[in-house]
């Protein structure tokens, strides 16, 4: 994404060397970067807090470190967003609902932790969907996230704000959160790259639940290299591995085995989706990758999603039902009819649903099993206005590797149409490891450029 | 335990040696046990199918393999009772529930398949508490199972069946399965021992679920070392770790590293209870063993109990709620009283109480991190009978294994009382892996005479 600011258009992995070189420094990047939100976010609306005393001081000890030779990681220095569900010491936790909108974290959770270990400047907590439950972050509370294409549509979600600071060059890179596709769907609107890793990779503590058991901490970035940089530095590996997930794989390890596609066939997918899966396909067989179409007979992609919102539904109700009797008031009608399911449905259904969806995975990692991966849509149908709303199917292909727990990435795959009406492209890919997605996602992505109201 | 026949005062591990020095047959040892059952099981009430042509034709083959020197397996020509809730090809395979009185089944459940390749001889099916939910197995579709020490005495259960089996010697070992404490509550009241194994150790294919979280399938045995045998053939493991697994760990590994007791504080334990601990701390220490009182305040036994019952109750129901809806009549008012639970609660509950027994089973983990295992009791108060009924509270000692997945034996502690009111006492070993507690329960346990009634 090219930003008329060299400090902005590095995005993060492309900060090592501006800083090893001494072309620019942490105090410098930060302060860009500040001012940017300043300026920009009032019209985005990604941030919901900014943490400016503390990342101007953190930037300062960036840049002490830099300047002695003692960088913590190759991410020192870098500013990140973070997910409003996710503690960040001293500022607002809420998980973007009204009821903990005065609660301030005590501590910062694990991941938060491991990336100011490794010297990155936390730059403030992003606007997301109220409770992570839902992909438009028109949030009730904390209010709308623009996408920054066009004003007038949704930067997705739930991780809407980490998406769109991202995309607006707002931060270098961002956390955000994914149980049914709330990284990898905003990341697909706003013409980012959004990788949710393989389950556990980065720790859940300190981040409010909107279903553990399919809750995964994921990773925007404008690159894949900079979703790689941020993947090794928040699940703080050791250095061995760091280094090996922080660069996706390379192509000569890609051709070796097949591919798998997935064709839409009876489920939807708009025109955009199809051209999209068409050039991320024809862009694989160009560089040597075998693709083959695969059906996925054995999971139901429709099924697998009903029982995913079922389950986050009882799962959020179990987490905030405290605080639901004490009050309603702080949870919108819309947020309580989501977990409302999670009341009516009895005790021996949910039973039911994570045996039954435990089920759909195994079938769906077996029918994956001959392949290194797989290519799908990100979403049945391109980003959505505010006034259309969300369909009903947003995350019905990206239910599938919360349900497996693969490393899923959504890459950009060029724009779609044209002028002020353009939107990014987007596909989706799956692979049994990190590097893998991550190295598909950079072989078949069409970076997009930066939008244009925030190329200045 | 010493019975009259020298055939049936085998048991299980010393039949191998019997079959390769020819003093005896698989084919007289499966006629021996046949006429046992003949002659002894109406009063018994342990079996509910005895597949004697089968048998007999099994116990042909593996005379001819023991001729040639090609046994299979060292329990090659052992004949085992199997647990009316997993499948034998042919044989009624009801889970004790009368909804599935004709169901035969379709084909062998993994457990019993692996049996037959090491050349056991499957004897038949054994009665168990409807639907495995409760321990007393006086069971309304298939009768009684007495106690072989005292007629008016439960068995225990749900296995009641296949530990009466295993003590009246009317088979060489047995299979059960063990969802908050199935195995090892009869294993306690009859006087053997009996193991659950590390969860997953043993396939749950062609196994009715009680709940499929919980549920392990366990061996019975008159001794750890039948136990043992049973368990390396019963998981299919490979030679080299079968041969680990059929042994018990030996002494000279047991006196490295602390043993950890829980005595009951408030928890409710009977006299004989306390004898049995206390014999085994005892004999613990008189090996060498250095034992230390551990307290689990993090893992609140009642509570996992409480929670354990409600999970087995939603996913039964999850189970049966077809079959329900079809022949309600099927169920006994007992049995589904006890399911329906999973109805009344909601499913947000549920949730809640998977996480919450998740909790628990990690402070228990922690808890037990400093030693290489656990003496606690394995009931609250020794075998009710019938005309009492079972005590709420049967489980609460069990329950923590089914939790935390862990391996845990129930061994006999010798008698308490005295003629024909005698009982045998048991306590509870807990350990990290299975070779451990197989050795921890032969090193702490006082094995008992068989019952009067039935050693001739």
């Amino acid at each position: 994404m090219s930003f008329t600011n060299p400090i902005i258009a590095a995005g993060l992995a492309r900060l090592t060397a501006l800083f090893s070189e001494r072309a620019v420094t942490p105090v410098e990047v930060c302060a860009a970067y500040l001012s940017r939100i300043d300026r920009l976010d009032p019209a985005l609306g990604a941030y919901v807090a900014v943490d400016k005393d503390h990342a101007i001081a953190a930037s300062h000890e960036s840049a002490l470190r830099w300047a002695k030779g003692e960088a913590l990681s190759p991410i020192d220095g870098a500013p990140i967003a973070v997910k409003a569900n996710i503690a960040i010491e001293g500022l607002p936790w809420t998980g973007g609902i009204g009821a903990y909108r005065d609660r301030l974290a005590q501590e910062d959770a694990s991941v938060v932790r491991k990336l100011r270990e490794a010297g990155a400047i936390i730059l403030g907590a992003v606007n997301m969907e109220e409770g992570a439950f839902g992909a438009t972050t028109d949030n009730p509370w904390f209010g709308r996230t623009h996408n920054p294409w066009r004003a007038d549509v949704s930067a997705g979600g739930s991780s809407g704000g980490s998406a769109a600071a991202v995309a607006a060059g707002l931060c270098a890179a961002a956390l955000g959160s994914d149980t049914l596709g709330s990284v990898r769907i905003p990341s697909a609107f706003c013409g980012i790259f959004g990788l949710k890793p393989t389950q556990g990779l980065i720790s859940l503590d300190g981040v409010i639940p909107m279903s553990w058991t399919l809750d995964h901490v994921g990773v925007h970035g404008r690159s894949a290299e900079d979703c790689a940089l941020l993947l090794a530095a928040a699940c703080g590996a050791e250095a061995e591995l760091a280094a090996e997930i922080a660069k996706p794989a390379d192509l000569d390890d890609l051709i070796d085995a097949p591919l798998a596609v997935l064709r839409p066939g009876d489920l939807p997918l708009d025109a955009m989706g199809r051209a999209a899966l068409d050039a991320a396909v024809a862009r694989a067989r160009l560089l040597g990758i075998e693709v083959e179409e695969v059906s996925l007979n054995g999971y139901d992609f429709q099924e697998a999603y009903r029982l995913g919102v079922l389950i986050s539904g009882a799962e959020s109700l179990a987490e905030h039902a405290d605080r639901l009797a004490e009050s309603v008031e702080g949870f919108s009608e819309g947020y309580r009819a989501r977990m409302a399911l999670g009341g009516e449905v009895k005790a021996y259904q949910l039973a039911g649903a994570y045996r039954k969806l435990a089920g759909l995975a195994e079938a769906a990692r077996e029918a994956l099993g001959a392949y290194q991966g797989l290519i799908l849509p990100t979403t049945p149908a391109q980003a959505f206005t505010f006034a259309a709303g969300q369909p009903v199917d947003i995350a019905l292909y990206t239910t599938l590797a919360n349900v497996v727990g693969l490393p899923a990435m959504s890459v950009p795959v060029g724009m779609a149409g044209e002028g002020a009406g353009a939107l990014p492209g987007a596909v989706q890919v799956v692979a049994w490891d990190d590097e893998t997605a991550l190295g598909l996602g950079k072989a078949l992505s069409e970076p997009v450029d930066a939008p244009t109201a925030f190329r200045g």
